[in-house]
């Protein structure tokens, strides 16, 4: 299995995603999701396979057009389709997907990699998802932010430029705080984030932005002065030997009070 | 990706397993069944993926015995978790299992492969999985046929054995005459079966053995006069070329009549 990166990633409706959202936009928001994963490993994908869980009653033209979504991403995105297997189910629709991706042997990137003393760079907004999100709910699909949360942008190019680079990376996909927390206590350091240097949404209050999920940016630790040619990254703090765990401070230097860190299912 | 063999199989409680099972069990036929795709293909297991949907309300102990289960078949099956996601569901229980396995580039065991005049040859009984589902339904857990259903033993050393050797494969999930079905279909040939060759469970009619599935024995597509050392395989009948499908002839060359070939979700 040298050489070899894989993930799995369940996207379930009304968990993951509203229901009534059209099937191409599911299928394509699930596989792009699931290629993150596989960015923040520094790993180009190769392939993907499919578990479908259809309910009951679901019609050819659900099918047929969850099947466009895939098709048209398979060429935007160079991909194939490995295998898959598709079942009726009583509850929700889910949609599991396995990416398959290469990167040399031993030169993947993990979320354990962090030193003290690492820069933390940021590839993106965060915040944005979650009003697209909101957007959605309340009937304007057609937003920038809307399209944020349905057609994130998996940060292939710059996972593979990072390799040999960055110590650690993590996509944000269960939101920037807890995100970077994984990072950190896989590290076993302490991350501290400038609010300030946050980029996020301005619609939303900022410890909604940084808990909120979905962004799908990468956040890479980085020897101090390292930058990725060709990625501009904002620079949102930098890694600690203090207990492990993460903490945000604002511009005088005080904790951002933040009722919780991310997504969480249970 | 050469020398990579990849399967998916999801398994949802109510669907394919009665509610109430022990989480263990739930578990280890979730991941023997995904491998039994990968011993009809010629590959060795080497680890797999889990993403679980858990009901909300799921408590510790259930995942502590789910855990076990899959701990338990680790070891016996010689295989390590590569990934996971778990998230949570309002419908049932949801298993899906990513297997890779290693094959030699080019040797991987297809069902297309069939030739005009191959023998068909089974390396096990069918229907004991169905007559198990039965006793579990009816509350008797240890019987033998019990076991067949809840603890599937994937053929991965037969797979791997009839490489080079196998013009074909497939495993008899779906129903022996369905799986028949799919290899002859996907060889442009007509496979007959010899009614009276099927090993099967006396404790059920025969067309209802061979209709069932979830036996997860192996069938073969053997030049005429060809085995595979060491592993018995019952001769059940042969490909022709005549129009793609599957048919089963009595002892008197009748047409036995199936109102199906075997399990279909929709």
């Amino acid at each position: 299995m040298a050489g070899l990166a894989v993930s799995v990633d369940t996207a379930t409706e009304g968990v993951h995603f509203p229901p009534g959202l059209p099937p191409a936009a599911v299928a394509r928001r699930a596989l792009r999701c699931a290629l993150s994963d596989l960015a923040a490993m520094g790993a180009v994908p190769a392939g993907y396979l499919l578990a479908l869980s259809l309910p009951d009653g679901t019609d050819e033209a659900f099918v047929a057009d969850f099947a466009a979504g895939l098709a048209a991403d398979q060429k935007a995105l160079g991909l194939r389709l490995l295998g898959g297997d598709t079942t009726a189910t009583s509850g929700s629709l889910s949609v599991s997907v396995t990416v398959l991706g290469r990167v040399p042997s031993g030169a993947a990137l993990r979320r354990s990699g962090a030193c003290a003393g690492d820069r933390i760079g940021l590839s993106g907004a965060v915040g944005y998802a979650a009003k697209g999100l909101k957007d959605i709910q309340e009937g304007r699909t057609n937003t920038q932010a809307a399209q944020a949360f349905l057609l994130p942008q998996p940060q292939i190019a710059l996972g593979r430029a990072g390799r040999g680079v960055a110590h650690a990376a993590i996509d944000i996909s269960d939101g920037l705080v807890a995100d970077i927390g994984h990072m950190a206590r896989a590290s076993g350091l302490r991350a501290v984030l400038d609010a300030g240097a946050i980029p996020a949404c301005s619609d939303l209050p900022l410890t909604l932005a940084i808990t909120a999920g979905d962004d799908y940016a990468l956040a890479l630790a980085l020897p101090p002065g390292r930058g990725i040619k060709g990625f501009p990254l904002r620079d949102i703090g930098a890694f600690v030997e203090r207990p492990p765990g993460v903490e945000v401070r604002g511009a005088d230097g005080r904790l951002l009070p933040l009722e919780r860190e991310g997504w969480t299912h249970f």
